[in-house]
């Protein structure tokens, strides 16, 4: 295949008219032409390399890799380092290795890492553990490019045995090994570099990107649906502010924000997740305008997602040169942006109306081993009138949480919400065979009635459940039960889920419908009084036990600042 | 040699700490590491890759190549592709080979282009023609990287055949041909596009940049002493501005301007030509900054004159990758850009105070074959009291001039100079042996007595002297005959001349004596009332024939918009 385009060329930062050739999927031939009044260039369009999202958990998308494809084409993603890190918790290896198969049937470019950390903690149940001879058996793969996300900074830091065998054997299989590192400073910082854990996607301020790309992080700028770190790292006045020290710059980069000279600091833009509902409105395109109206440069922006991760992971796309796979986009315009057709392989994915594979179905087993619950199992007892608890505190979207106090009456021996006050019960059920219930209380959700309840709740994705009363509570984590795994609203007025059948994490349904669904879910727990603008995202976070200050796990409520269970019942 | 350092990678648009090997002079480590409290960063300091000018006249520098590349290293720069146009025009092949062999003896990147255009036009008498055989003959030396600047641009419309064969053989030899094409437009741009000329260096405002860039030529932003056009070019209020028809964009450009993502219509950025007294200051070192401060990203400004020109002219530099030549830069940092140190294929060049070799000599012949003028050569006689003449009208650095008249009385017959309104006498005189000479009228000098002669004269460079009276000129002008060449002040009390021995147009000194020297003519041309700053740059100029409106030879007055000799006494 031959034909004639206008080519942004993100090797030399410029564009040019070219004659391209692609064989077998390749491209080898990029020609620089000249246009005289003879000559029509083929393509109505500006062609790019398709772009590449470095790090992401596609379960966070709730459908499988071979539907992520199907709408990532849409927005000119052809490529991602996948983290299957979700799958992985809760069904090992066995999860890790049905996402590649999927991801395999469509021709969509899944490059994987092999999650370093599962479980996150011992603090809960997860239902599996991926060891350093997992790991082995994973990097061994030609599909898994990178050690992922290693997440248990103190156990770098420490010398945690299991872990450093982990980072060796990543060294040793010639494979780069992600990081996650939040606020990580210093000679800590340094302990950690030493294991070769080479980029970062965790800084939200200028200063700690700063300290470790200097110190040879290549430094991943997230935006995501959960995290968006973009405006804090590229909104220059915003930059000005962070330094309160500018000699902390060092001589080279001296005045680098003054000057407006800040652009080398940063290599890639990743998504980390990406929610049903965000994903239908687009992927990387969307944070490619963003960065160039934040003041970044718009071939830069495009290297972050085309030319830099592809010479990271060694991927052999990313550029649109000689020799590379033949993966790219058609824009209409370096402006406007809209992906008009996507290629693969030089195969055309996405039309501008219909993509043209596709995605088989996940066949995976159902992952939720948990009996049905009465109302009683989520009840807090309490003899006496009133007592004091703790209380979780959330915000909507965010992995932070409070930790707070309330007094609240009990009703026969039964400790009750306080609607008034926005005291809710919460409760993680334990899905993985063991029967473990937790319930506690939080603050932020706003439900006046009803119970929600999913089988996503980072990191272990136990069964998560927020709710005025136990009885709603049991039905909508009985709902989720009969769904094998999902998303439900339940009250008075609705009984309604998104099931979610592989892992407890996914569905086989398409991104519009699963954004769908979530849509009717999020419109029902607002009618239910909740104020959040992502309650199930927020819910999900609750038992996120590294991220403080207090967390539930199935096994108890969570101090994250002592690392350690403390009572809900204050004595 | 090994060494670890912040390298900037102009191919990902970022940089990190790297360990570095060099061996026989080629990069054949560049490894990104990471930083822990151990390590130490061998060098103090960012190393980028050694700037490369893509389109210079090393003539205009008024040194040798050698001395070229002395003071070049001093600002970064490691490698330019010259076009040896002006010393072709004076010895031809002869005179080129004289460059290649001075620049060979220093370790310093010179790329020649062939000069396609000598003599420049047939209405002045020039010391060679370069052919299309003698074309030839260049394009199959290694050094010839390139055909150098196409300036008869009516000619290749035209299908002049001499003109064709050397484009022809410049495809056939696999040579990129280089384009000078001011305002060229629509379909005639379209006939000089289809013979494969692929740069221009002429645009002076975007619209004409844009065309151009769409049709396939890659953009040169000149930054010179003699043409500035980078502000016209990267300022975005100044392109806004020019932008009337913003449809003429089209649909794939629509708004680059409006929404600040233009950066990708530039290729490089060069110098032209580079007078001494400015290369002692800065080079691209300084275009850098500026373009910055006009808004350009830096690593879009570093690939201008790294990576970009090296991929065009197949250089296999101006990247610090593996398998590139180890040419690299150390800067103190990315905002002062001051140049620490300058490395050549490994070897240090520049070590932040010496340059670390030698420049040998160019032995050329004498190239004025002239006899010595009296007065009488430079009088225009005219029988009457008061006559009235063409007169070229000239403004400071200026290759455009204005045709104006002026009434002139006379004396003896003899027609005199009008110090009062600023009309002085001009002469142009052959030297190449066959003794022509015409004298003429100009306004703008402003001297009020002597006269200034030199035989840097574009494009052919004979002898132009500009004066108030006959006998200073003749001064003048014997002044340059006996220097071999060179710049002359003379009047009752000065009598200084800056030799330029090597084809009237270079010193074998080096760059800080000949622009001390030159400083020392330039005060005195002010001391005699002369109000441009750039007296004898502006005066080259006026014997460039191609450049609108009126202009001088050694055979008679241009009329450049007719493009036909006009008499200097009106009829």
């Amino acid at each position: 295949m031959s034909f004639t385009a206008y080519v942004l060329d993100v090797v030399s930062n410029t564009f040019f008219p070219a004659r391209i050739t692609v064989e077998n999927g390749i491209f080898t031939e990029v020609t620089p032409i000249t246009v005289n009044e003879k000559l029509n260039i083929d393509v109505k369009g500006l062609v790019i390399p398709g772009f590449i999202d470095s790090h992401i958990h596609i379960e966070s998308s709730m459908i499988t890799p071979a539907q992520f494809a199907k709408i990532a084409v849409r927005h000119g993603t052809t490529a991602v380092v996948a983290d299957p890190h979700e799958i992985g918790n809760v069904l090992g290896i066995e999860g890790i290795e049905a996402m590649i198969e999927n991801a395999k049937a469509v021709p969509f470019n899944f490059y994987f890492s092999a999650p370093s950390c599962v479980p996150a903690t011992s603090f809960e149940t997860s239902g599996a553990v991926i060891d350093s001879s997992d790991i082995e058996y994973l990097l061994k793969k030609d599909e898994i490019v990178a050690l992922g996300e290693m997440m248990n900074f103190p156990g770098v830091i420490n010398g945690d045995e299991e872990v450093l065998k982990k980072l060796e054997l990543a060294r040793q299989y010639g494979k780069p090994i992600d990081g996650h590192a939040p606020l990580l400073t210093r000679e800590d910082l340094g302990k950690y570099l030493e294991q070769g854990i080479s980029t970062d996607h965790e800084c939200s301020n200028i200063i700690e990107a700063f300290e470790k790309k200097m110190k040879g992080m290549k430094i991943m700028v997230r935006d995501g649906s959960s995290a968006m770190d973009m405006e804090g790292l590229f909104n220059i006045n915003h930059a000005l502010e962070n330094i309160e020290n500018p000699e902390k710059l060092g001589v080279i980069f001296r005045d680098i924000f003054k000057k407006k000279v800040y652009s080398p600091l940063f290599d890639f833009i990743v998504s980390d997740d990406k929610h049903p509902d965000d994903l239908i409105k687009g992927h990387l395109n969307l944070s490619i305008k963003k960065a160039t109206r934040l003041g970044i440069d718009i071939l830069k922006a495009i290297s972050m997602v085309t030319i830099n991760p592809s010479r990271h992971y060694n991927l052999n796309c990313g550029a649109i040169v000689e020799g590379a796979k033949a993966d790219y986009v058609i824009i209409d315009s370096i402006c406007d942006f809209n992906i008009l057709e996507t290629y693969i392989g030089g195969e055309c994915v996405f039309d501008g109306e219909n993509v043209l594979f596709d995605a088989p179905e996940i066949d995976a087993r159902n992952s939720i081993n948990a009996t049905k619950k009465s109302a009683s199992d989520f009840d807090v007892l309490y003899d006496g009138d009133e007592c004091e608890v703790n209380v979780i505190e959330c915000f909507d979207g965010d992995l932070l949480t409070k930790k707070t106090t309330a007094k609240l009456r009990t009703k026969n021996g039964v400790v009750q919400s306080d609607s008034y006050n926005d005291i809710l019960k919460i409760s993680v059920v334990e899905r993985y065979g063991g029967g473990n219930i937790t319930n506690a209380f939080i603050k932020g959700f706003g439900l006046n009635k009803g119970a929600i309840a999913s089988s996503v709740a980072h990191d272990s994705h136990n069964i998560i459940v927020i709710g005025y009363d136990s009885e709603t509570m049991a039905q909508a984590v009985n709902k989720v039960i009969d769904d094998k795994g999902g998303i439900a609203v339940v009250s008075e007025d609705f009984n309604e889920s998104l099931p979610l059948p592989i892992a407890g994490l996914m569905s086989n349904e398409d991104a519009y419908d699963v954004a769908h669904k979530l849509d009717i879910l999020h419109k029902m727990a607002s009618a239910l009084g909740c104020k959040l603008k992502s309650p199930f995202m927020t819910m999900a976070f609750m038992a996120l036990l590294v991220i403080p200050s207090i967390k539930i796990s199935d096994m108890g409520l969570f101090d994250g600042e002592a690392f350690e269970f403390i009572d809900v019942i204050k004595n």
